[in-house]
C-alpha cells in the first residue's frame, strides 16, 4: 500500500523508469553562426500560415530600444511583446500571455519566437504548448502530460548556459511547485544560435548562467542514469566550460564556445538528469524567487560531499572571475519556510534518484538539507 | 568570363558559400540504448498511414536467417528486402528499388526503414527521396536539388563510423560520378542507435568503418570551413575514436563509444566538409568500386603532407589492431584510368576548398594526385 501511494503521489518516478530509452526529440533545425540572426526572416517565411496568422516575438525587455529590435523581421500583423526576465517564469504568466494572444487575434498565430535567456525561452515553449492545449499551464507541470502538438516555436538564446534551447522541458514556477513541463512537444522546432547576441551580457549574469551549464554537466556525468549518449555530450560541454572559464580565449571565441557548451550541456540531460544542486535550487527558487543560475551556484558551493572535484573546479572559476556570491540568503527564514524549501527539493525524485541511486532516501534527510540551506 | 564558366560548371561552389550558415536539419528523433531496437514497433505504429500502406525494411543481407530478422516488427503487408552491401550503393539500384516498391503496392508506403551500414542507410535515404520525387536518382546528385519532402524514413546502423545516420547526404555511384544527394530532405526522420547491433562485425570491417569516422574528424577539424559548432562535435568524435582504437575498453563500452563517435563525427560535417582523403577515395570508388571505408584508409595513409598528426595516429591504430592494408590496387591501371580517378577527385570542389582554401588549385595538380594514386 505504501508503495502504491508513493507512486501515485510521484508519477515522475514511473515515467523516469519507463523512459529509460526515451525516443528523444532533437531540435529539428538549427543554424549556428556569428550574425546568423539576420537569417530569421527567411527562416520564418516558410512557416507563415497566411497574412493574418502572425508571429509573436517574446523578447527580453533588456533589448527594448536597442538595435536588435530593429533587426527582428516583423511583417503583417506580427506582434512584439517585451517581457522582463527579472523574475523566474510563472505558470500564471504563461496563462496571461496565452489569453492576451487569443484576445488580440482572430486567427491562430503562425508561431512563437522567443528571444532572450532561459526565462524567455521557457516562456515561449510554454506559450506555444498552451496555445494548442486546453486548461492552465500548471496542469501540465510534470512528465508527458501534454497531449497535442504545440504551435511552431523558435528559440534564440541571447545568453548561454541554461540549455533551454535544446531541452524537452520548460521549467515554471507554479502555484504549488517549481517544475518543468517535460514533453516531446516542448522542444523548439527551430533554434538560431548567433554568438554575437551574447555580447554585452554583464559579467555576473554571464558567470551564473554559464555555471548552470557547468553544474548540469557535473550532475549529469556523476549521475546514475548516465549512458554513453549523454556522457559524450556532457564531457564535451564540460571541456568547453573549462576552456571558457579557466583559459584565456578571445572574446568572440569564448562566446562561440560557451554557446556550444550550453547546447551540448542541454543534450547531456537527454538520457540523464540533473542532481542535488538543481533539486535544492528549485526549493530556493520556489520560496524566495531566487533566479535559477545564481540559485544553483548558492547551493553547489556547499556540495563538496557529493561533487568534490566539481566544487573544487567551481571555486577556481569563481575566484578567477572575482565573483562574490551573496550570503545570508536563508539567515532570517523560519521553520515553516525551511520546511517548504525542503519539501519542494525532496519532491524532485528523479533528480535525487539520478544523483544517489534508488536508495537516496537513506542519505538525504530533512535535517541534512536544512543544514545545507542554513549555510546559504 | 572564365569565372562565370567555372561557376556554371560547378554549382556546388556557389552553394557552399551561400550556405555558410546553413539552417541544418538535425535528426528529429533518436533513441539510444543497448537493446532499444525492440522499441521499433512502438515507434513505427504512430507513423503507419493505414493498413495498406506498408513499411519497407531494407536490410543488409548478412542478417538473412539471423535472430535480428525475427525481431523486425513486420505487420500487415510490410515488406522486407535483403540487399547486399558488397558493392557501393548505386543510383540505378535506387531506381530499381523504387520501381519494385511502386509495382508491388497500390498505396504509397508509410515509410522506409534501413537496417545496416552506410550502404543500406544511404540506399534507404535515397529510396525515400525518390518515392516522392520524379525522375532518376542521378538527377538529384549534387547540392539542394530535391524539391519535395521525402517519405518518412528511419535509419538503424549495425556498424559504426560512416555518420550516414545523421548526415544530410546519401552518397551514390552514378553513371558519371560518385556524389551525394545533399538536401534537407535526405536526413532521417528517426534514428535507432542500439550498440548491441554492432556485435559480430568482423575486425577489418569494424576498423575500416571506424576509420571513416576518424578521417572525417581529421578532415573536418583541419578544414578551412570549420566553425565552433562543427569543431565541438569533431573534437568529441575524435576523442572517442582515440579511446576506442588506442585504449583498452570493455567490448560493450567500446561499441557504445564508437556509435557515439560516428554520430558526432557525422554532425561535425554540418558546417564543415571532408577533405583530401574523401575526394581521392571517391575517385577510387568510382573507377574501381573500392568500398568507401577501405578507400579512405588506402588514400589517407599517404597524406602525411596534409594531415601529419592524423596520419601518425592512423598508423598507430592500424598497427595496434594488426590491420594490413591491401597493396598494388592501382598497379595495373592505364593512363585513361588514372585520368578518370583524378577527374572525379578534382571535381569535389567543396572538399578541396575546405581542405586547402580557395587557392587549392595552386597546390593540387593532376601530377600530384597521380603520384599519390600510384602509391596505393
Amino acid at each position: 500500500m505504501e508503495l502504491k501511494r508513493d507512486i501515485a503521489a510521484r508519477p515522475q518516478v514511473v515515467n523516469s523508469v519507463k523512459n529509460q530509452f526515451r525516443n528523444f526529440p532533437m531540435v529539428p533545425r538549427v543554424v549556428f553562426g556569428r550574425g546568423c540572426f539576420d537569417q530569421l526572416g527567411d527562416i520564418l517565411i516558410s512557416r507563415r500560415q497566411h497574412s493574418d496568422a502572425p508571429f509573436i516575438f517574446l523578447v527580453d525587455d533588456v533589448f527594448e530600444g536597442t538595435e536588435l529590435v530593429q533587426r527582428i523581421p516583423r511583417i503583417f500583423n506580427d506582434q512584439l511583446i517585451f517581457i522582463s526576465a527579472d523574475r523566474e517564469p510563472r505558470t500564471a504568466q504563461v496563462d496571461a500571455l496565452v489569453k492576451k494572444i487569443q484576445n488580440d487575434f482572430d486567427d491562430v498565430p503562425s508561431g512563437i519566437v522567443g528571444i532572450g535567456g532561459g526565462t524567455l525561452l521557457d516562456l515561449s515553449k510554454a506559450v506555444a504548448i498552451m496555445l494548442t492545449n486546453t486548461g492552465r499551464a500548471d496542469e501540465y507541470q510534470g512528465w508527458d502530460l501534454v497531449n497535442k502538438p504545440s504551435l511552431y516555436h523558435a528559440g534564440i538564446p541571447t545568453i548561454s548556459g541554461t540549455g533551454a534551447e535544446v531541452s524537452r522541458t520548460t521549467v515554471l514556477l507554479g502555484p504549488d511547485k517549481k517544475l518543468g513541463i517535460n514533453s516531446d512537444y516542448t522542444t523548439f522546432d527551430q533554434v538560431v544560435l548567433d554568438p554575437d547576441l551574447t555580447q554585452g551580457v554583464c559579467k555576473s549574469q554571464w558567470f551564473y548562467t554559464g555555471m548552470d551549464c557547468f553544474i548540469h554537466c557535473i550532475e549529469s556525468l556523476k549521475g546514475t542514469y548516465l549512458n554513453a549518449f549523454s556522457q559524450s555530450y556532457g564531457e564535451k560541454a564540460l571541456e568547453l566550460c573549462k576552456e571558457v572559464f579557466l583559459e584565456e580565449l578571445e572574446p568572440a571565441e569564448s562566446r562561440d564556445k560557451l554557446m556550444m557548451a550550453s547546447w551540448h550541456g542541454g543534450m547531456s540531460i537527454a538520457y540523464s538528469q540533473v542532481g542535488v544542486a538543481h533539486a535544492m535550487s528549485y526549493g530556493l527558487g520556489f520560496l524566495l524567487g531566487v533566479r535559477h543560475g545564481i540559485g544553483n551556484c548558492l547551493v553547489f558551493q556547499h556540495l563538496e560531499e557529493f561533487y568534490p572535484e566539481g566544487v573544487a573546479l567551481f571555486d577556481k572559476m569563481r575566484q578567477k572571475h572575482h565573483i562574490e556570491l551573496p550570503t545570508g540568503i536563508c539567515a532570517n527564514l523560519d521553520d515553516n519556510e525551511f520546511d517548504t524549501m525542503i519539501s519542494v527539493a525532496m519532491g524532485m525524485v528523479p533528480l535525487w534518484e539520478n544523483a544517489l541511486g534508488k536508495d537516496w532516501r537513506k542519505v538525504i534527510t530533512s535535517e541534512k538539507l536544512e543544514a545545507i540551506y542554513r549555510k546559504i
